[in-house]
């Protein structure tokens, strides 16, 4: 699930949530967090005062290329600025807070915000420093708190794991593709008709080598057989296929031309 | 969504996926795959062939504290045999390939596997080198192809990211958690005798004030201040607040002791 990409192409696709790093420590993390957010279709990032000042090289060099995010990062001095222009603000953070906060999870997180941008209002997601996350004052500026569903035994989670879990939820809250389905390439699915032709051959042809003489024992051969090959879709072309083995394997060995 | 726990009491909780890496280029990588893991309660690692050998200890240095889950990997020198003890296998793979296999989303994956290991079977997911992905061969060993949805225009998805969407997937799958919530803390959600209550003693002081002294107004002013009040939930302690915020208002200025 690797490999580059241009991201030269990278630009905003409609109203998206706006990233905020508040105070992050690491450049590289910042990079991978542009990584990230281009992964799951995000593009807007502002950074609250970053610990070793911004732009930093290191960033760019983890961003595998998704530069014009980094390019078109701004800047802020603390929380407030960063959300004047927002109409709601969510905050990602993992502990228990004393506070009374709608809570949701990454998911109901990204189906609320995909409903915001879709009424036109500016949304942003504020994400704490590494080491210690947000702080309870950024924490009060939020509408909404989100907590991620994990293993309550380790929720250590990487600041870019934690972007790219709330980008690819984004993604996904708009995404349709069925979550499941058998890829044919160029063939399609077999018919019952040609799944039973194909049946028919080799039932014929283990008749005739006498692989089904048990005449008692034959018509439940038949079921078990049938109930393996209908297990799953099966493509025409893997039938033209399965056509093919029986036939061969019917001729026997093809005796090549140096054999007596 | 940061900050470090404790991983010394990690341990597999029943029957969870093993996740195997094929050489993995950088041990970096194999440490956050290590954390990724832990963050969605999985705890199997198998090594193929890593380029710079195994044990690196690059690896704990970013594994973030999932030290149990790189001392439990193990060692494999071909895909054949790391999944021989398997009965289903599934590949990430973002590129489109000519084959005929099912194709299902992180998300339809996951719940296919929560199915599997639930009837005992032993499921493991193939994750390919960082820069060139699964091979053609190491593909055909798989019986299920993931591909995760994301922005097609930027598809370069770190490896340790790749894990991360595949663990968190596999913990949501089973999590319970519901998308939306009121987090009170200690107090309970009011109902509507408590807002009735404020909301009667707030008009009751507007009245008094002359806030309301339009008689032809009055209602309608009364009924926006209570669709204002009545937009989200409001809990107990919150009231008693606003009950006290009422009250000094009303009282003015307090006057403090050398005021003439």
């Amino acid at each position: 699930m690797t490999g580059r990409d241009k991201g030269a192409d990278l630009k905003p696709i409609g109203n998206t949530p706006i990233v905020i790093l508040v105070r992050p420590q690491l450049a590289d993390n910042i990079g991978s967090v542009a990584r990230a957010m281009a992964n799951g279709g995000l593009f807007h990032l502002r950074l609250v005062s970053p610990r070793d000042g911004w732009p930093q090289l290191h960033a760019w060099r983890t961003a595998s290329g998704a530069d014009r995010l980094l390019d078109n990062a701004q800047l802020f001095d603390t929380v407030d600025e960063a959300v004047a222009d927002l109409h709601h603000v969510f905050a990602t953070c993992p502990r228990p807070r004393h506070i009374i906060k709608p809570l949701l999870t990454a998911r109901g997180g990204a189906l609320e915000i995909c409903e915001m941008t879709a009424r036109n209002l500016k949304v942003g997601i504020l994400f704490g420093p590494e080491r210690a996350g947000l702080d309870n004052e950024d924490f009060a500026r939020a509408d909404y708190w989100i907590r991620y569903p994990l293993d309550p035994r380790f929720m250590s989670l990487n600041l870019s794991q934690a972007v790219m879990i709330m980008a690819y939820e984004w993604w996904m809250a708009k995404e349709e593709t069925p979550a499941r389905q058998l890829l044919t390439n160029e063939t399609r699915i077999a018919n019952k008709a040609m799944l039973e032709n194909f049946l028919g051959h080799l039932f014929k042809e283990l008749d005739h080598c006498g692989f089904l003489r048990n005449e008692q024992k034959r018509p439940g051969m038949i079921r078990n057989l049938r109930h393996f090959f209908q297990r799953g879709e099966v493509t025409e072309q893997e039938l033209r296929t399965l056509h093919g083995v029986v036939s061969e394997l019917v001729k026997g060995p093809r005796k090549s031309t140096d054999e007596k």
